[in-house]
């Protein structure tokens, strides 16, 4: 974790800042998240991320506690200079707050507002192998909650087998997505992904890449596929904030494709890449 | 809460207890709990609740920070004769721990164990009526986890409806249960409870019940019962550490039996209070 954090309003050392036992964090998993990776002064997509947020608050019926986008960003390069971090993540939690432990909302309490910041370029591009699982997580995936303990024991169950990931699979066969990222798979040229639905979380790399995709004149779906189509495809990859374009080239055990990252896959990959040196060179 | 809390190893004033940031029941509800209530020196079913702690702790595989659940008990008395409390329910909750944010288990992480108190009886046994709605939540209700979100909502949902709780009802049309609590029905003399499966919480409200019933040569039968069959029900209540056996006399908006709190359901609160003073007279 940064040197720095920013809490409730304040900019303090990481060791000083700590949350009180009843938050509502901390007891329900009531809370809503967001991860931006910045480089210099660019903030990749902030504005889809700033959207998104305030979505999940309101889906939740926390209340914002920002004035504007444009403040929160104040306070973002505010953080990121006070840490000199040139490239990195900044990650942002938001509670309903702070009450005596109760299941419905409290009448009266704050919402509790954290962001620390690391130093952490993307993962490589490098090709990947993942399992698939049952997705038993709950209804409202759509939401970007901290009641991640599905999607703790599905990546702890790949890293455990040696994999990069678990990707998820409804009761009726379709792919979901990965614990942390978007599910993507490319066969005749087409790429597919899953429509927003529930069932996922809209990834804001996921947007990205869809609009990219339109740019190059890729054909895509937004349409779940099924794991039989996934065994069958000609390439996949997982796409999210952390690693942008992950290729997949092995799911349970079996290649997709050739086994190699695939064509479009490094194309993909190649101009996300390029929409984020066109930003920083803006910035 | 109480004025003192116990937090990983001390006995702090409330006021200066707090978490770190990068505690994983913060970041990902990565953390399990109880709640048990007291009376003097009585804790009632205070073996059931640590042995479910255990349980919960194992599923996961948190480490259990503590040796025994004698020397646990010993912490839990000493808890409460800081906080000079005679009636009360303490919570008990346990995280994988601290650590760097990524979601598989951390190589290194020591648990973070924290106890809080408060003084309160318990809920006055009376009426109370009921919505149902669609439970959404995860493939592992039967571990006490704080991913509570959808807990949360269902409360909450019934809170702004003016009535007590909202039952979850499965897509095949089956009562699970409250939001925090277990749900019954008696039809025709025979009380029924949903079995211990993946989709409830195993109460110890609700096992303790189980055993009074037979002692009362109630039959039971532990089997999943429809919405359709709780409409046409003699006697609904339900079961939790918090309220001990709370009649349910309308479930969304339909009158169960006379609209009053059954016999049977009587029967079985007084047996259990019952319980809970002998329990304390011997304590």
């Amino acid at each position: 974790m940064s040197r720095y954090v920013y809490l409730n309003g304040t900019y303090i050392p990481a060791n000083a800042a700590a949350m009180p036992l009843d938050d509502r964090g901390l007891l329900f998993g009531d809370a809503v998240y967001e991860v931006i990776h910045f480089r210099q002064n660019f903030y990749v997509d902030g504005e889809g991320h700033l959207a998104r947020l305030d979505r999940s608050l309101a889906e939740l019926s926390i209340e914002r506690p920002y004035v504007s986008h444009q403040s929160l960003m104040i306070k973002l390069r505010y953080l990121q200079g006070l840490n000199a971090i040139k490239e990195g993540f900044v990650y942002i939690q938001i509670s309903r707050g702070i009450a005596p432990r109760a299941h419905p909302f409290p009448e009266y309490a704050l919402p509790s507002f954290f962001m620390t910041m690391s130093a952490k370029n993307y993962m490589a591009f490098s090709p990947q192998e993942i399992c698939t699982a049952k997705d038993g997580r709950w209804h409202r995936c759509d939401i970007k909650t901290t009641n991640l303990l599905h999607n703790v024991l599905a990546k702890q169950d790949a890293a455990e087998k040696g994999l990069f990931d678990t990707w998820g699979v409804t009761d009726d066969g379709f792919i979901t997505e990965g614990a942390l990222s978007n599910a993507w798979m490319i066969k005749d040229g087409i790429v597919y992904t899953a429509p927003e639905t529930c069932n996922i979380l809209g990834g804001i790399t996921r947007r990205r890449i869809l609009q990219i995709a339109q740019g190059l004149q890729i054909k895509v779906q937004e349409k779940a596929f099924t794991l039989d189509a996934l065994y069958a495809a000609d390439e996949a990859f997982s796409s999210s904030t952390n690693a942008v374009v992950i290729p997949i080239t092995k799911v349970d055990s079996k290649l997709i494709g050739t086994g190699r990252p695939g064509v479009l896959t490094e194309k993909l990959n190649n101009a996300y890449m390029k929409f984020v040196e066109l930003g920083v060179s803006c910035g």
